[in-house]
């Protein structure tokens, strides 16, 4: 099956079974693949809180207007933006490719400049809202992941932010809820999944020059 | 190779070797994989304008901080938001609902509740922000899809979108640029790509509850 075919496999899942839990293995996958994911400048300015503990998904559900998906599914997934995206957050960054390539932060000034001068170019708010923006990247490689393994995955934008990062001590960490995804199995009675899929034809997505 | 491994190989390659072209099967994948993108309610509010042309490639250039790789990939990506997220698009949305699953219109009444309700509960420039983001799940399954197949693509928010929506013409259209991507085949002497990926430990990314 090729990945265009897993694709069209793939749903946004509404109803997980709650005994089909994802393999350690499973899961490390999907990790690698948001590690992976692609971000502006490689910045990665979001962290990822996989929520298995029923206890918290009990909690994150009622802020999620009662969406079954996020307590049925094995993971929960939350995309947070970093919310202070200042010269020490690019500094940092800046030590982290000196490390691994094993060069001398010196030889990376320019890189730094073009960093911190792209940081500082926008507001707080500005910052945060291009910092979603990149989560929503790793959010589409993450449900390209799990299709591309036949792990069913329901990403949700239907939930209370404030409520989620108040839950999650997002706030305290530096981080505010960006989108969500619930990755799991699909129950066998999950009602959308068996719908045709709609998608707009060619013609009418694409334009070509 | 699995997935994880291809997008350890890909790499967000700047320098392209001009003489490399897509397929026309590499391009209608590439299609595919973002037709088939997932967009909150499916509503895909965004189109792709898919440039080889190479005039209209040297002016998108001119716009772009004069980036090579616009000119020298094969193909430019340029996701494009519509403006215009109001009661009509909306409706035009469930009519395709309805005509694609073959099922009587008013069956899809509460559909068309929510979709309207989510459209109407934002302003005009919330809406485009709100639709920036899902353009951004589209760019992340493109650049999985890519990197499934061996093709490079490099993304870029380095471009001043008003003169490409000139340029392309997409004020007319009721679209505005969101983000591109750059598609094709690297250079041999590629810089960027021959050097160690940097990413963040699982440790730093993922917070385990």
């Amino acid at each position: 099956m090729s990945l265009i075919d897993k694709l069209q496999w793939r749903s946004a899942i509404k109803k997980f079974d709650p005994a089909k839990k994802l393999t350690a293995d499973q899961l490390d996958n999907l990790l690698s693949a948001v590690q992976l994911a692609p971000s502006s400048y490689g910045l990665q300015s979001y962290k990822v809180i996989v929520v298995r503990d029923a206890e918290t998904k009990a909690k994150l559900r009622a802020a999620g207007y009662d969406q079954a998906q996020i307590t049925d599914s094995s993971a929960l997934f939350v995309f947070a933006s970093v919310t202070n995206l200042d010269n020490d957050f690019g500094k940092k960054f800046i030590d982290l490719v000196a490390s691994t390539r094993n060069v001398a932060r010196e030889t990376l000034q320019g890189y730094e400049q073009v960093v911190l001068g792209a940081l500082n170019g926008r507001t707080k708010e500005q910052n945060i809202a291009w910092s979603h923006k990149q989560a929503y990247i790793a959010l589409g490689v993450l449900l390209s992941a799990a299709a591309d393994q036949g792990i069913d995955a329901g990403p949700m934008e239907g939930f209370d932010a404030e409520k989620f990062d108040e839950i999650l001590g997002l706030k305290e960490k530096g981080l505010t809820a960006s989108v969500i995804a619930a990755v799991g199995f699909r129950a066998d009675d999950d009602r959308y999944s068996q719908m045709i899929k709609v998608r707009r034809p060619k013609e009418e997505l694409f334009i070509h020059i």
